[in-house]
């Protein structure tokens, strides 16, 4: 297995691939990080056509773990050096990666992913094996591609530790962009708000519902643009939905006073999210009419895939 | 010192203000309360007049620990008991606290206050001692209040391990309606828009950024209600605060695609806000020409009161 890319993600990846067996070597652009990587005892290098030939050769998984922004070029030289490799990633968008996978790598057997772990935290010395323990890993389940490979990718998450949860690309993208992103966008106007005096009054008596509500607000900037940016349309329509709910809250406050409808429903959709924590795990198989459907199912019924069916 | 009122906050009191060595009695509206802090060798009883005609007796401080929709019965007890008491409180919100009493407790000495530390738990078997233990407590710094009652109200603070922060009533109101009332409505938006969809698949995928974004719409729904509709003016300041800049984000997010000054202006806020973590604690003497504006500044600032001046 070959990971291009040894920052939180790929180097997090190579170790825990490692520390369950597999054979895994990688690739980073940062000498310094190959240096690292190198001095940690791990196979990773800075010539990524040298890592690519290799994974042509032995038929291996090509993992992408870098930022969307640098995939064209990397994608280039798979196209050139390794053109029909089993190909996945582990960015955080998943329509915006099978366009670009599609017009700079189109002949690689791809199937998108997303391990859904992360800290606030980057590099090759922030990451770990137990990064994915428990964690989601989405596994796109689109029609048409190759369930060979949706096999391997899958088998890559359990090593790591992660269940995976099947879903369409455009629905990862729907759902990520409003239970991930836009938290971070709301966590950054919190933040303004509650900074916006000139005096320190109101950020000296902020106290958890603060501190809580702006976590995120404290990740990188650039990693925050990179992962909102790049899931435009699905963001917009859920900052939308987001914008409509406070002017209908807004417009209760200022007629009524009331704001009870707003109230219980976030108190309901909290306890129904704290409902989905203890996901149900199935075991499937890759056959049927329409396997990659009945996958897709399972993710939109909260459920993860956690093993074949013998 | 007499508390009025037996649930997490005058709970708390009790125990804190018992610990520090303090005479001190309550009263609960509630029969099993009252029984059950009396289990607990507290003098808690569920006559409200007995309490206040002993606390008139001998001058003590009355604290009114009661939410706001239940202050004018109160107030009426007081006005007609202990009318010139002196008096203080620990609601969230503080015009609306102030009006309250200027109608029904007219001759009360009165100084508002606000301990910011809560749980979401609430009752009596909430509260401890410790509640209050290096949490800000604003006490009300207007003009004309009496200054004898404030320092009572600021030793009783510290005496239970408090900071005080002074503001003027409006000021407060403000502040708290950005840092404290806004998460809570942002925290209902973003747990209605999670779970807005028929599948599961987005709550699924919600991991930290949702978990920490909407903790306090796990909040029981009435505090919740309590609490922000008793800040309306303040609190539809800082809903059109979050509107405006909600709506900035989502024209530059439509026209160019770019989050930058959103993204960077809340990394800004939440550093801000991180560099508050540790107040200056400053001394104060209650003379010299204009000693509430003084207090009121120090609060402005971000210090807080933590002695007297020798």
């Amino acid at each position: 297995m070959c990971v291009i890319g040894a920052g939180l993600i790929g180097g997090s990846l190579l170790r825990a691939a490692e520390k369950a067996g597999r054979a895994v070597w990688g690739t980073s652009a940062s000498q310094d990080t190959a240096a690292q990587a190198r001095a940690d005892g791990f196979d990773v290098t800075t010539d990524t056509d040298a890592a690519l030939h290799r994974a042509a050769a032995a038929d291996a998984l090509v993992v992408l773990a870098v930022p969307l922004p640098a995939l064209p070029d990397v994608l280039h030289r798979v196209d050139a050096v390794a053109p029909t490799c089993q190909l996945t990633d582990a960015v955080s968008v998943k329509v915006a990666v099978a366009d670009t996978v599609a017009r700079f790598a189109p002949r690689a057997r791809y199937v998108g992913g997303h391990p859904m772990a992360g800290t606030a935290e980057s590099g090759w010395a922030a990451g770990h094996a137990g990064l994915f323990a428990d964690a989601a890993w989405v596994v796109v389940a689109d029609d048409g591609l190759d369930l060979q490979v949706w096999a391997d990718v899958a088998e890559l998450a359990w090593a790591c530790g992660a269940r995976v949860v099947p879903a369409a690309a455009d629905e990862h993208d729907l759902a990520v962009a409003r239970v991930s992103h836009l938290p971070h966008l709301l966590a950054a106007v919190l933040a303004t708000v509650g900074a916006a005096s000139e005096d320190e009054l109101a950020l000296a008596l902020a106290a958890s519902s603060f501190a809580d509500g702006t976590r995120v607000a404290g990740t990188r900037p650039e990693l925050v643009l990179a992962m909102c940016e790049g899931n435009h349309d699905a963001l917009l329509a859920a900052v939308d939905d987001a914008l409509g709910r406070l002017g209908v809250l807004r417009g209760a406050l200022a007629s009524t006073g009331g704001l009870a409808a707003t109230v219980r429903a976030g108190h309901a959709g909290r306890q129904r999210w704290a409902a989905t924590r203890d996901p149900q795990g199935v075991h499937v198989r890759l056959t049927g009419a329409a396997p990659l459907a009945a996958l897709r199912d399972i993710g939109r019924r909260g459920d993860a895939v956690v093993g074949w069916t013998d």
